[in-house]
């Protein structure tokens, strides 16, 4: 019996311009599953772990692999391949659950890299996508490959059909880094869905057209201060800040500190804000962790990382 | 006294995926206008012409300056500057009215640009944005910069903020040609309006930002392939297409002789398609043409040209 070891990364989606559609990853924390074959034909769980590599099962995982996001594609890729083989998933959760930091994405991203790894005719990542949604269904009961996207292909995403699946590419401009904030408290992706209207007024609609085009642009020519006029959410933030404590304070004091722009990671509660040096991003983060403890959020995990330029890989 | 002419391009606006923020500029057709100083501190008309230069004063177009696309703008940019002088003007509606090809933003642009050139100081072009703006308020009701911006500027502009006006020079894809039609039948612009509904449901926008993004995107890195997916509105053109018509006839038309993309211009009736070469442009015009006339449409007026680098400028 063979195993393999995946890292996939934790993702930003939406990026304040793109709902659903647009993502990045982000280098510094992410998921690593390992997978070992396993002659009893089926999907097993064998361990789940904490960041620290503490057993966890208090994590509020399903145990039950139909159900968990790691091993719902598994199951998957197993019939759609017909292996006369299983599989068995060691889980190391880097990413807390329901941050916003696309943790489900990454669990299943990294499940599947790695088993896709052992197979004798591995696909290409591009076929591991719609295997990959079934994780993210499981998880919050929509399928949006706005996370498993970048996680699996790294850089800055942007999905532009789901059927068939299609995606680019967008260049990160130089020296742009990322940060993270990740306030200790739950936003359920479902509960973050559920607070947005079904209809929005045709006038957000042309003001965030405007925004994301104006971002895409940005991107494609390094013109920092169009992006920094342009990375603003003016459709799906205004309806989900309440659910993210201290919220607008974090945000302003990201943009004072330097940032060019921040909004909500996904769902949130985490908070993500682009910066262009490593002082700056520094600086930017100790303000958004200032201004979440200022808000009573004592706990709070941060992070500084380039965009990944590589994604979801095989580790060891 | 001195006198100046300026040529203004027709201009295609929405683009199909960039409601009121995407436009291109058309180099075949355009308004041509003649600006003479007059000692006279007003504005007035000294006459107007159809495209063949016949006197045309059946044309619909209003005559009281303040009232009269070409003249509104260069009231506000005597008040503006405090002239001591007057303009007339004579106007050559090369650009039929309520086609959809921009006309009122090309009388506007050309009246502004005709006459800021006779300025001991001219004033930038991006100065000239706002009393643009006046000539389409007056001629449609609202001020949407998506027409005057590409007739000012050329090219295929994106707007990315009204409130300060600020565009971006999206780069158009080599050997792109475009091609309108223009059925003999009358869309007013307010009525075009009027069919949109205030409110579009979440999912529209999502798809609509993909096209978008993908558009972009395919302009930047010269993916027509990208183009191709990506030149479909999904929000505005389901809403407006039953105002123009046999228009689903014409779009299939223009697709199957070969067009990446076709949608309506402005707010209709006009129709235009992106082709990648002479010979394909000429089989999609050719293609709409007859669409059109099998639809009983009996007059239509058609043209092929490359997108205007140029925009409006002074011509003699």
């Amino acid at each position: 019996m063979k195993s393999a070891t995946a890292f996939a990364p934790a993702t930003v989606a939406n990026v304040a311009v793109g709902f659903d559609i647009l993502g990045f990853a982000f280098e510094a924390v992410g998921d690593v599953v390992k997978v070992s074959t396993t002659e009893q034909p089926s999907v097993s769980i064998r361990e789940i772990t904490d960041a620290t590599g503490k057993k966890a099962l208090d994590l509020e995982i399903p145990l039950d692999p139909a159900r968990n996001t790691a091993t719902v594609g598994l199951i998957k890729l197993r019939e759609h391949l017909r292996l006369d083989f299983g599989f068995a998933v060691s889980l190391r959760k880097g990413i807390a659950l329901g941050s916003g930091m696309g943790g489900s994405a990454a669990s299943s991203v990294a499940a599947l890299v790695a088993a896709n790894s052992l197979l004798e005719r591995p696909l290409a990542k591009e076929s591991l996508v719609e295997f990959a949604l079934l994780g993210e269904q499981v998880a919050s009961g929509t399928a949006h490959p706005d996370n498993v996207t970048p996680c699996l292909f790294g850089g800055l995403t942007l999905v532009t059909s789901m059927r068939p699946f299609r995606y680019v590419q967008v260049p990160v401009p130089t020296n742009i880094l990322a940060v993270i904030v990740h306030p200790h408290c739950r936003v359920d992706t479902r509960d973050a869905r559920r607070v947005l209207k079904s209809d929005i007024p045709l006038a957000d609609h042309v003001r965030q057209s405007a925004n994301l085009g104006g971002f895409i642009a940005g991107c494609y020519t390094n013109d920092l201060e169009l992006l920094r006029q342009s990375l603003v959410d003016v459709l799906i933030e205004p309806q989900r800040k309440a659910l993210i404590p201290a919220f607008a304070a974090v945000r302003s004091a990201a943009l004072e500190a330097g940032a060019i722009g921040a909004s909500i990671s996904g769902s949130g509660p985490s908070v993500f804000a682009w910066a262009t040096s490593k002082q700056a991003a520094v600086r930017v983060r100790e303000a958004m962790v200032r201004a979440f403890k200022d808000g009573q959020v004592t706990e709070v995990d941060s992070w500084v990382s380039p965009v990944s330029r590589e994604g979801a890989r095989v580790s060891r």
